[in-house]
């Protein structure tokens, strides 16, 4: 199971690609996306459409895992929050790619096991689970960490219906 | 030229076709659509992604204009309108149809000579303009006057164009 994992931001966008393989994780390749430097709106949005449909094209996943967007106090970085958060969705759809949304508790409880966690513990356990030594803008790891929740659930789904379908 | 003009909503999104001929404008097709029953949001998304392709591809517009989306007081209507509005911006995109943002108060002055005129005059307006008999529903009519407002920019700006190359 090969999963992009997708940490939206309003300027900068972290994206990760994992694999499962047997029990384990394995980290393809991660980066973040900057579009902070594009005024407009719709080239804003058209850059992150293309840039998530480049990243499809290389790496083809086969689902996408995103962390739920929400508002914030401050109004002009939710809105365009709420933009980037959907081209990403949108260019995943368009290659193929089923989408899967995750509340950032859901993705804390996955990780760390606790849906309060800190933004480090889950690092913490991303950078062990993925064997990463270096050091990783918490953007990447964030959408490490919504991969690895995606391939958690799906592989507890699978359990529950191999299971039932053992009686 | 024939322009794709989009009234942005949460849950009726209001489209129009409008073509300029001389110094008038001819209604070619509109509608609305209604995703208002998919609760899913990527399916929600990817269902408006699909119709304004549909849209594109039939009528064949050469841009689209679209009526820039603000956040109400009910926030989980400001994040819907705010994804159903990339998407249409994003499916336009994908087409290669170059994409233009209006303020409310732009159309209804381009429409009524009047930033604060009631949606009814600037209904009315462009029933008058587009020579519409029968009752309109107002998302299909403000689609209409987002067009109208951006061919008549479009056609100023080139107007100034030709003035300054005249010299």
């Amino acid at each position: 199971m090969r999963i992009l994992g997708i940490d939206p931001g309003s300027q900068i966008m972290g994206w990760a690609v994992i694999e499962s393989v047997d029990n384990s994780y394995r980290h393809v390749y991660s980066g973040v996306i900057n579009s902070k430097t594009i005024p407009d709106v719709p080239q804003r949005l058209w850059f992150i459409y293309k840039e998530v449909t480049a990243i499809i094209d290389t790496y083809k996943p086969e689902s996408a895992a995103i962390e739920t967007v929400f508002f914030s106090k401050n109004q002009k970085s939710s809105f365009v929050l709420v933009q980037t958060a959907t081209s990403a969705m949108l260019a995943a759809l368009n290659k193929g790619l089923s989408v899967h949304e995750y509340q950032p508790m859901v993705i804390k409880k996955a990780l760390a096991g606790y849906g309060r966690a800190e933004k480090d513990q889950v690092q913490f356990m991303v950078k062990r689970l993925l064997n990463i030594k270096e050091s990783l803008l918490l953007d990447r790891s964030d959408a490490m960490a919504v991969a690895i929740c995606h391939i958690n659930s799906a592989q507890f789904k699978n359990r529950l219906l191999q299971d039932a379908a053992s009686y």
